[in-house]
């Protein structure tokens, strides 16, 4: 069952981005395995953060793999915090940036929220942002300076401020001194339960329930490992096999899954 | 027999970018073994980046090592994908650009796409758009970061945005982060067969029946393995041969292959 | 018991830094083990710098790992040196700064400092200022020379001066060769006993003495290491778990403890 | 016998660079072992260039050690080549160049070379040209990109491109992913044998032929290695030495050649 | 006994600097082991300077690890070569500087001093002056050629240079390639026999004569090693601790010799 | 008996740069061991530069390790070489100078010397007009390409030219493979005889003859290692203690040997 789907959305109140946010819920949140649970922890710091006895920064990490899907649980917290004021950095619109109009950005970006009593800030791929890249490796160094300096001090008096950042990268933002000004950190895991798949294959539409049976009974011999996002990306190419026997699609779909290293069957 | 030969090209409709395209397919596309299941493959991507039941960003990498003729296939499927907007990234009217500057002009094409409902963007050696350079290792940290977040990124709603890449260094791709925003990859591989070689012989018309059949035989005692450019290429310099002796040819031929190391005889 | 609560703040002199000071002192001090024989010391360097008969250049360095408390007893030192002249550095301030201009912001400090016959600047995380980061490793050597030269030359005469730093990365600052124009280093150690933990419970206000006593009987059996920090970050949590039963808060907290790595029970 | 010396020189048709070329044959072509095969296989490239059925891009890479003669050889190919079009990439006109500034003026040069029907490009030391240096190592990345797009780049339909280099690293071009843009590589070797120092101490026409048989006796005890260049440049000492006993010259050249490492004799 | 002492210092010449090298002697010199010694030396130094008979170039490093003392006593030598124009390279004055402007200060300040007859340069902390940093390494190349140059040039005819500088890291002017341009090293020492602590406590005037009688009685069973400048820091403490009891005071200050390092007792 | 005494010299004709290339010989030249034989080979080339049978350029380098003498030698012969234009590439007229602007000056004096019949042009220190520093290691690619460019291409045709360069780095040269450029190599020893120290002391008239015997004497019985320039240096202290003993100036003289690692007594 789906937690959000993108038929109820509501036009946001003045300030927010909710456009942006939807964006990275393309195709809502289905409820598999971890899901409600990450969310409600979400939710629980989403309410610290609000709290007029807590402290006024609340910093939160949504860290996983590659397609563990990440940006669209972080961006349905910051959806759902109904801040006042949320506001996305957003890389697209920084391309071919140089460092210090990227930091003056960001930082106009913090100082407009300071502004309000109670504001969201969306920033995804917090290590790409700053430029990060394995080869070197290389970073932004001025950026990454701004991101500290922004991230670890308090906005003014009787103001509070919560900032919501994704990661593929934990590791690359503990050894930059960048993940001890988190508040928390919430990893998202990838599937690894047939019934987790189950649960996918059946709210995306993309398949018949026999068909789903029948993917499933196959999966029973094995192991299988895969993001969320991934896994509704290959059932797209179902989607334009539409005329296709059933049995067909079946194999067509299992043995993508092992082509792509999901699905390793048992010996 | 030809796939694609360049006699039956037709002039393209406006926006689209075909006689670039064109360059990229010098001399056809000949049918030997691994092309028509490659462009099968290809051409159901296309399919399923024109569905609307589909996510609406879809990028395609076709990646090979040099010479093996990942440019003319990449070229060909953009070129037969018909998409209303077809416009191609090329690094020669980019000589000396700064990063900066380089940015700027791609993220304005990427622009251009999404005012089209169907588009469809052909970048050849992504890694060379990249200034990637082993030694160092080298690479412009502002146009990755770009690549990122234009490839990354979903048109707005109502678009639909087509990329295809070549590469001829995956493993650079993939340590770069870059691999991962690809829906799909497809692999174009060497010619290691006689009866390919042979095909090519015979379709690039530089050499005569009696000496393809003499080139066979003596290559059925040994390895072979070549690139489809290089090979088209190697014949070339039968094409200015003219006159001599069809023996000669043939020892000439195959000596060629000999020292370039592309054909290794048996011991 | 508290040294210092924000209640007793009184408005500061000409020229002082006390409000972005106190910024630092957000819950104020709580009196565990430590912090009374560091607060003393502290107190000595700062009436050594006051001394006429001493060196008129003073340098303190408070260090410790990330969430220990030395910018809070850094700040509260520099607040109650009652200096006629305090100035902060904050990095803040400078986000997105080319180094050229950070070093003129930062040497024009120590001019207007030179200035007052008394005076106390204070640099919250040293290294971060000079932008080091481990990943390179990287700094800005342009401010590193300036902290070099400002900090090791003596103020003109009948002028005293004393710098407060704080820092995360001694041995940085040691390869840096900026520990040697320190006068002084004071460590600040993290929380490791549990009648500490105890005392920062009962001054947090966060739970009941009821639950204070479940935790402590909980701890008693095992290893804690914390910092004050930390510890009251925690906290905040408690907080917004107002209406739970007490088991399940003192269970939630104790948890905590140890999905952090802070608390390693007995085995 | 010379097949090439500078007396027969005509000056050069409109747009031809043939003095610049010139200067690289300063001392003429002198046909000793290697040089006419060498010269015919490149003849033979020259004319796969202009042939009508062939590809329309042709890369020529002339290689060897120091002094082995290569920028002569690519020289007098380029000059017979007897292209309406030739032009000279000469980095003494570019001294001080940046990178961007260099990238200009030889993608300008490739765009007049586009105009005409027929061209050709020589470029001596290509990675010099590069400001390729092994300590670091370094190189001018724009520049490479630059290389690698306007020698791996058609020209427009209908025009035919010869691009002829030069270069003393072959090792470094394969490196930087260059090599795979050359249609051939031809290599240009030492001289090794005493019949081939004889023919150039013959044709320099620097020492008499008794002289020169003293000299090829001493050497057909030992082994012999040196590039065309050096050996003619050796000669200069000689020219100087005109009145001394022709014995003395005999021993101060043979000494020369062993003090060089040129010339070991056997044990 | 004080060799110099801040009380009879007389104002300087016109275009000299003394104020400015008077800061660097703040405690005076003390007349401790090596001193005397060390100071004729230096002494013989600045006459061989001034001699019509010798080079007109003479460059005097004087170099010892932190807080030896190297500042001071270069800077007495600076003063008293009584040079009618002796000027002070601060890098205080350059802080921010960029490497072009702060070659264009030294190299003015070099051109300046040509013009006098007897000039003296006095340049404190020289690996510190060109950006020495050990991380990476780091220093500025510029700089560093600045200096070699300077250093190494003689004066015009008829003028006469002296250079007198200091360094804590000999081995990085070594390997620089600096070191072969002075003319002499001088390596100031650490302080380690308890004669010497003894004398510098009473100058120091910091501690009655009982108490460091105490003192040395207790540094007689173990080893003590410092530099005199950290010593005279560390007596600066006892000044505060006036109030206080003798045998606390003797105490206090044999446990600050011992935490810091400096005095290991026998075990 | 010197070769070159600085009495002799007079004023240089147009054009020259005969003042700065005194400078360099500032003790004249003292014809001990090897001096006579290295003069009399440099002559040779110039010699050589000047025919008008050989090639039109030449390149000379004399290398050694410092204060060997390589400066004074090189300066003696550009000085001696009467060529009608000849001028000295200046490390000390660009200090603070950006690449970019070194190397267009360094261009603009080749353009001028090909302006002349005959040309020398005189370099010091070839590794340190690159900015060479062995720290990284470090040098200025921008100077490397234009010094290769330069040294390498010939002068117009009619037009000779000699250009005299030293190095302390003979192996540093060969491997950024501008070691290639020089038509010959000359490379200065240092003193390791006594009668040579003798005959240094000698010219030098720092000490009478006695206690020159004294010296030799003492010298006999080790090994002595040292250049011309350093051994000059030290004769200066001699200078200096005029008044003193005879056999105390002789001690200091040996003693000052030994302490500089000059002689090595026999154990
Ligand atoms: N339970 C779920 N959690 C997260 N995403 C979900 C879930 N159910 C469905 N989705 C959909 O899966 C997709 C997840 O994509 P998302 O961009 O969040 O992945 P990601 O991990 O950020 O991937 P990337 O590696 O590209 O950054 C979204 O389209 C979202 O609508
Ligand atoms: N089946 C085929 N697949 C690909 N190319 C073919 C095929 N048949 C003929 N060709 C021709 O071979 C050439 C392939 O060149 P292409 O530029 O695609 O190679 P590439 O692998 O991109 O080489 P490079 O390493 O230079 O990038 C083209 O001229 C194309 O017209
Ligand atoms: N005894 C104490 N010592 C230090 N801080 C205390 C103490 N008691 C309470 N606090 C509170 O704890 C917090 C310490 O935070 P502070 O910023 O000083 O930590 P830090 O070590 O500098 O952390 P960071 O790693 O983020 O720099 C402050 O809010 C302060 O008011
Ligand atoms: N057979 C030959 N091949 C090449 N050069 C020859 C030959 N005979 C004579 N020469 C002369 O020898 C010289 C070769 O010099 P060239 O500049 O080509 O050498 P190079 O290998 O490019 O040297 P460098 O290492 O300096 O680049 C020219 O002056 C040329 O006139
Ligand atoms: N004999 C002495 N030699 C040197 N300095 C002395 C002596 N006696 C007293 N002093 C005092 O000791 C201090 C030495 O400080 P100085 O700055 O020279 O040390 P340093 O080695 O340069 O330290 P740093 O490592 O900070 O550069 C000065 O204040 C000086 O007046
Ligand atoms: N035979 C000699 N050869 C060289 N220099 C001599 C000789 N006799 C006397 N001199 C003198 O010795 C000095 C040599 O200094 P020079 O600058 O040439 O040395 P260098 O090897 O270049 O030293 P550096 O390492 O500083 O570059 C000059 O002053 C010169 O006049
Ligand atoms: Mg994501
Ligand atoms: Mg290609
Ligand atoms: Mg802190
Ligand atoms: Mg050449
Ligand atoms: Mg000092
Ligand atoms: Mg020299």
């Amino acid at each position: 069952d789906f937690i959000y789907s993108l038929e109820n959305d509501v036009k946001p109140a003045l300030g927010s981005s909710d456009e942006v946010l939807e964006k990275f819920i393309e195709r809502g949140i289905i409820n598999w395995g971890a899901t409600k649970e990450l969310l409600e922890k979400g939710m629980m710091f989403v309410k610290q953060a609000r709290s007029p006895e807590t402290s006024n920064r609340l910093c939160l990490l949504i860290e996983g793999a590659p397609t563990a899907g990440t940006s669209a649980l972080a961006a349905y917290l910051s959806k759902n915090s109904d801040f006042p004021f949320t506001k996305v950095i957003n890389s697209r619109e920084m391309v071919g940036f140089t460092e210090a109009s990227k930091c003056l950005k960001i930082n106009r970006l913090f100082d407009d929220a300071y502004r309000s009593e109670l504001s969201c800030i969306f920033m995804n791929d917090l290590e790409q942002l700053m430029g990060y890249s394995p080869i070197g490796p290389r970073y932004q160094s001025l950026v990454l300076d701004a991101m500290y300096s922004l991230l670890s001090s308090s906005p003014p008096k009787g103001r509070k401020l919560m900032v919501i950042c994704t990661s593929k990268r934990r590791s690359v933002l503990e050894e930059l001194g960048l993940l001890s000004v988190f508040t928390a950190v919430i990893r998202v895991p990838f599937i690894a339960r047939v019934e987790d798949v189950q649960m996918v294959l059946e709210e995306s539409g993309a398949m018949s329930s026999d068909e789903i049976d029948a993917v499933v009974r196959h999966l029973s011999h094995g192991r299988i490992f895969v993001g969320v996002k991934k896994l509704l990306g290959l059932l797209d190419t179902m989607r334009v096999m539409k005329g296709v026997d059933s049995r067909k699609r079946v194999a067509a779909f299992t043995n993508l899954l092992e082509d792509e290293g999901i699905f390793v069957p048992e010996l």
